[in-house]
């Protein structure tokens, strides 16, 4: 694989920014296609968002979708994505794809792997095997999966270690090592012609100076995006909402921002008040599947017994396929194509597949469709009364 | 609700009959639509065909699926389809629907029914409830679903009765009982005013002389359309193929059959030649599941390693979602907008629901593909030379 030169690698607009916040809207241009930001990426760890078809993610708007570098390392395995050309054509998504860096999932293999220098020795959960993640070993598989932005590989700073909360000093030791290894990742991402975009990830725990070091050493670097990783990693949520107060808005304002699995409809909103342009979470297919719906009123259990003769739709101001069949006309606006709330409770009463497959449609395309209108609300320069107005519907019930 | 003259409950139109078996080619109208047989129906017991949206549905082809009466009656019960006006507008299925009577899933509790002259007394296996279903409470409920086929509450005589082979006596006893509940259940479907179609079930286990005797005694009843029961009750593979060989082409010839349960794609190719013009079974959905997929040169398992790194769709002469993408061209006709084999391998290793999701598609869609080729076959008068080019594709190997 060659750097080729007709390829945009990574092309970031500016094309408005709100006054009253640090919200931004953009145009990122990856070398699969265009995505309208602020964004929110569905996450395909295994090469597939759980639950939905391809065609199900294009209808919905999907632009950009995640996929996992150790998971996809583990099965199908390098020699199968290297036949394939990658992970676009395996799992036939042809818009661009994230990947993360395999760091967060050698971290969470807890007792079973060893960090060093170097970096982090474990045992294949699937066949036992000794392996070896490094920054290195991480950019290989992601030039083979060639997914359009590649992440650092980095060590995610637990919120606890040892039983005890993170301390300044083991914050800062972490958060120095994931600077060494992004070094080497640059280094080894540019050794490898790599065509695509390496993203730097801000960490430094719970502690503001620690992340002004980190995103000012990053920078230094002069990565094409950043991404601030180390929340989401069982702190409670106001330092959660802390840390997205305080360091996205300091990354460079012409290069594009992500924060790492973020979050609630609520979160993402604030987070874009704050500065963020790209989101991932497993939470809207997650729920979907333990039947937890999330609408513009509020979320819906669809296992409560009082969805039992419910003609609705799960959200009648909803244009999905769940909600508006094929016709793509909301239940608001007079569609009564859609699937009812009566059904979707049975489904799941009865455990029939089509239960998560029709919630997950729904779900993905509620976060789709907020990061939409969010976008609209950034051009109209309405980007304060849509947040009020957010606040103020998802508070009414459903 | 009250037979509507303007509906055509049942029209069944021969269009062509072969002259080396008894293979027919029709055309079946029923209130929510045209049919062309010979046809295969997907099976949606809970009111969804297991995994596919009933968009798929359509796009595949399918012209009628199945619902379960004794399952749909537990869950969601019969307040809720009846709010809904039946089962069409519930599950969002706007073609013909067959509901069969509950009859074999009752038989099916084993010890917890117990069979009077009157009907099945037992217990709910979802809330406990005590519940007698009887020829008149299963048109009842049928009504209530209005499906466009309502079958006949029938005895389904099992292969096996306390041990033994079931016995003639013991089939006769049986067949007659069904005999006179479909007298019942003809009277109380009058009664109902029901605007749909009954189709009568000949029974008598393995033994021709019953068979004949139920067929003429429900002959002489009348009914719109046929069915022959009792078939894939655990009888061995040769007695099957003797009844199919022996009942249908006795029925009525201006009458619709119906072989209920079969079968293997093999089975359906010889139905057609023994006089079946509807074909219904659990097969192609479950082996989906399973891992198991049908082509059009043999079977084939996901599961194995050989897959592994497999480019090439499962059948690269089907154009389902599936081997076809949403190009609809086959692999064989440059087609490469389909899944490939590696991926699907891949996904049923990861246990992703995208597995069996497009695996589904694909199975059902090969059988109801079969159907159609079977269907152009009879109408081009080479039925002889499909049968025999089938028989050799399917034993060449995937
Ligand atoms: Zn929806
Ligand atoms: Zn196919």
């Amino acid at each position: 694989m060659t750097a080729t030169t007709s390829l945009p690698r990574l092309k970031f607009e500016l094309l408005k920014t709100d006054p009253a916040s640090h919200a931004r809207r953009g145009t990122l241009t990856l070398n699969h296609g265009v995505v309208q930001t602020p964004i929110f990426m569905p996450v395909g760890t295994y090469g597939t968002v759980k639950g939905v078809m391809p065609r199900s993610l294009e209808e919905m708007g999907a632009q950009i979708i995640l996929g996992n570098t150790f998971h996809l390392w583990m099965r199908p395995g390098l020699d199968v994505m290297a036949s394939f050309g990658g992970l676009h054509q395996f799992e036939k998504w042809n818009k661009p794809i994230l990947t993360d860096s395999g760091g967060f999932q050698v971290w969470s293999l807890g007792a079973m792997r060893k960090i060093s220098e170097e970096g982090v020795k474990f045992a294949s959960p699937v066949n036992g095997d000794k392996l070896f993640l490094t920054p290195e070993v991480s950019m290989q598989i992601q030039t083979i999966l060639n997914s359009d932005i590649v992440m650092q590989f980095d060590e995610c700073t637990p919120y606890d270690t040892k039983g005890h909360i993170t301390t300044e000093a083991e914050a800062r030791i972490s958060m120095e090592l994931s600077l060494r290894w992004a070094r080497r990742c640059q280094h080894e991402f540019a050794r490898l012609q790599n065509p695509n975009a390496l993203f730097g990830i801000v960490q430094g725990g719970m502690f503001e100076n620690l992340r002004e070091e980190s995103l000012a050493a990053l920078v230094e670097m002069d990565f094409p995006g950043y991404a601030i990783g180390g929340v989401s990693v069982g702190e409670p949520k106001e330092e959660m909402l802390h840390i997205m107060g305080h360091t996205p808005h300091r990354l460079p304002a012409n290069k594009p921002r992500y924060l790492m699995g973020v979050g609630t409809p609520e979160d993402l909103v604030q987070g874009v008040a704050d500065g963020v342009d790209m989101f991932d979470c497993v939470m809207p297919t997650r729920n979907a599947r333990n039947g937890t719906l999330f609408t513009r009123f509020g979320d819906l259990k669809m296992r409560n017994a009082r969805h039992k003769n419910d003609p609705q739709p799960i959200d009648p101001s909803c244009t999905c396929h769940a909600c508006a069949g094929t016709s793509g006309v909301s239940w608001n606006d007079g569609g009564r194509e859609g699937f009812s709330r009566a059904y979707l409770h049975h489904l799941d009463r009865c455990a029939e597949m089509l239960g998560p497959m029709l919630a997950t449609i729904h779900n993905l395309h509620y976060y789709l469709n907020l990061m939409r209108e969010i976008r609209e609300a950034l051009e109209a320069g309405t980007f304060t009364e849509f947040r009020a107005r957010f606040k103020s519907e998802r508070a009414r019930g459903v």
